[in-house]
């Protein structure tokens, strides 16, 4: 196995493919990166118990002397890459060392045995969902976030795709606050309804970043596989029956507040300095209260540390009675945070009832926070 | 206690004064900032166990209706006027709380008793040591770096500054190796002999890192205060004599090769990848071997990843004999990125003597490192 290529194309396959290595396994193999090098193309393999990614460089600037396959240790390959310019040889020597050389620089590395390293099976194509990068994109940031980090009940650290009657039902929810986008979807694809990962959506989010091509998506029972520039990225599915969220978004909303949204955003950031910042001691809760005048006031209260409250003048009239509601401003943040829209309305249901942002600019989205009871 | 101040300033303020709170102490209120407001200028005062810091703010924005002194939890303070945008008043009600306000907010914030706040002794200011703001950043820069992280000698851990005969040496090592350097300080002054704890120098450089001025240093047995700007920092001194360095020092250099000190860095940076990074399995160590060509091999062995090597050409004639000799890498890499000079020469004595690096553009820096016996 000999081949030459240029540090900048190398580099950027590897941040790619490295995403796949696991943070820990049982399995040492795993460790590596698994590289086939075939006379015109090289293909790179990672994989964890999570997510598995492929990828195909097939430049002109690929000079390949001899074809042959090596797992190289991954976290050795990505530093020494780095810190490399111009041109890199390769050549692995009996099965063992591969040697890298670039300028006046050699490493001699000790390689895995490529027949330890299991098996990926990545999905038959058959037809495919195509969405556009920025599209996926777009979901990720807009759902992700609303997943639980805890694994009590192992379905809700997902994101729930469910496609019936021409619609991708996008949600996710920890149950304390919940996002959801819909899309339009045609018919030709059988309806489903899979549960991905948050950590599996977290490492394509960041794969995508840059990508401007449609992405394939490919699905099966209990398997995802994203398919995209020369990238197949395959990603478990969660087990189980993800619950009905729909009937627990309020429809009626008496009360409807306009705000900017980067104002609101501030004001709440502001108003939460002082609140307490551990779950036990009500975490991060803050007020709101519509005021006589319509002006709107967001307060916090810590009793050991002291109080901060800001008036805050929405952009458009206030839409119904005054109300008093409490919440999590982490959970509103990280809520204003995923919308595009620069203008967000706050719609209430009741101060008991959770309640529901929406973006002129967000159609298709909405996110919904618990409130918490007060006094 | 009322008065009104500019964020920026107010931000200014508090960015120094900070670097006096504690990160962990016995003594609660020292967490707090301690304000004391007279009628045309404000006080600020924090410290710990090392370090005292006051500074006094003196500026025509600053608008002082009532005068007082009151003890705010430092932590809340940062975080609120990071916040804050434009004017900002303060009023304390009742010697308990502190009322912050800017534009729409409002903080109530419970303060601390004044009275409760430990007295800090600042140096009665004699006649100074003055040394430019730029020199102090370079002393400390240059130094600091090499001295001990670890208590088991704690004299170790600070600077030691001596002045004797028309000169200031300051040096630094945790006994593996040394920076020094030497400034001419006329005789006004007593010889003095201290030690400045590293950590202090620290945050020293931190806070002078803007300043341009003069730095005024007063002395005494066991602190020393420096003032500039309406600062002044005062550092306790570490207790104990102070190593003497100068006879570790070799004189006499049979070989010595000069290196472009970026090329140097890159080098030791790349073949180091490889080498172990614990003490226990020879931290980091690389070698250096000077080839019967006159050019320079480093390589690094780790006997469970591989090998690294790299040619590096000298930028001048080698002088002197062949030679090999082992060190860590880490040393080396901390010493260059000290240096102002873009070329560097390395001196050796012996392969088992400690080597030394001098730069074109430090004529009075000099830093040392220990080889390790190999084979």
């Amino acid at each position: 196995m000999i081949f030459s290529i240029n540090q900048d194309l190398l580099l950027d396959t590897i941040n790619v493919i490295q995403r796949g290595l696991p943070v820990k396994t049982p399995l040492p193999i795993l460790n590596g990166i698994k590289l086939e090098v075939f006379d015109d193309h090289l293909i790179f393999t990672t994989s964890n118990t999570d997510i598995a990614i492929q990828m195909i460089v097939n430049d002109s600037s690929l000079e390949v002397l001899s074809p042959g396959r090596v797992v190289i240790p991954g976290k050795y390959l990505i530093d020494i890459t780095r810190k490399l310019e111009g041109r890199v040889e390769f050549s692995l020597v009996e099965n063992r060392v591969l040697v890298i050389r670039s300028s006046n620089v050699e490493y001699k590395l000790h390689v895995m045995d490529v027949e330890d390293y299991p098996d990926v099976d990545f999905l038959d194509m058959g037809q495919p969902i195509v969405l556009e990068s920025k599209t996926l994109k777009g979901i990720i940031k807009e759902t992700n976030y609303a997943t639980s980090q805890y694994e009590k009940r192992p379905i809700l650290t997902g994101v729930n795709f469910k496609h019936e009657e021409d619609k991708l039902f996008c949600v996710a929810t920890d149950s304390y606050r919940l996002s959801q986008k819909i899309l339009p979807l045609s018919t030709d694809f059988e309806p489903f309804n899979i549960v991905i990962p948050n950590k599996s959506l977290d490492e394509l989010s960041r794969i995508i970043d840059s990508v401007n091509e449609d992405v394939e998506i490919y699905i099966s029972p209990n398997k995802v596989l994203f398919k995209f520039n020369d990238i197949l990225f395959q990603t478990r599915l969660l087990d189980g029956v993800y619950p009905d969220t729909l009937r627990i978004i309020p429809t009626e909303f008496p009360i409807i507040i306009k705000f900017n949204k980067d104002e609101l955003l501030r004001s709440v950031e502001r108003v939460s300095l002082l609140s307490p910042k551990d779950r036990e001691n009500n975490y991060n809760i803050i007020k709101l209260m519509v005021k006589k005048d319509y002006s709107v006031e967001i307060s916090s209260t810590n009793t050991e540390i002291g109080d901060a409250q800001e008036v805050i003048i929405p952009t458009d009239d206030v839409v119904g009675p005054a109300i008093k509601i409490a919440f999590s401003s982490k959970y509103l943040t990280e809520a204003l945070k995923a919308f595009t829209s620069n203008e967000v309305t706050l719609n209430f249901a009741g101060e008991i009832k959770p309640f529901v942002l929406k973006g002129d600019l967000d159609p298709d989205m909405l996110s919904l926070i618990l409130p918490v009871r007060i006094e």
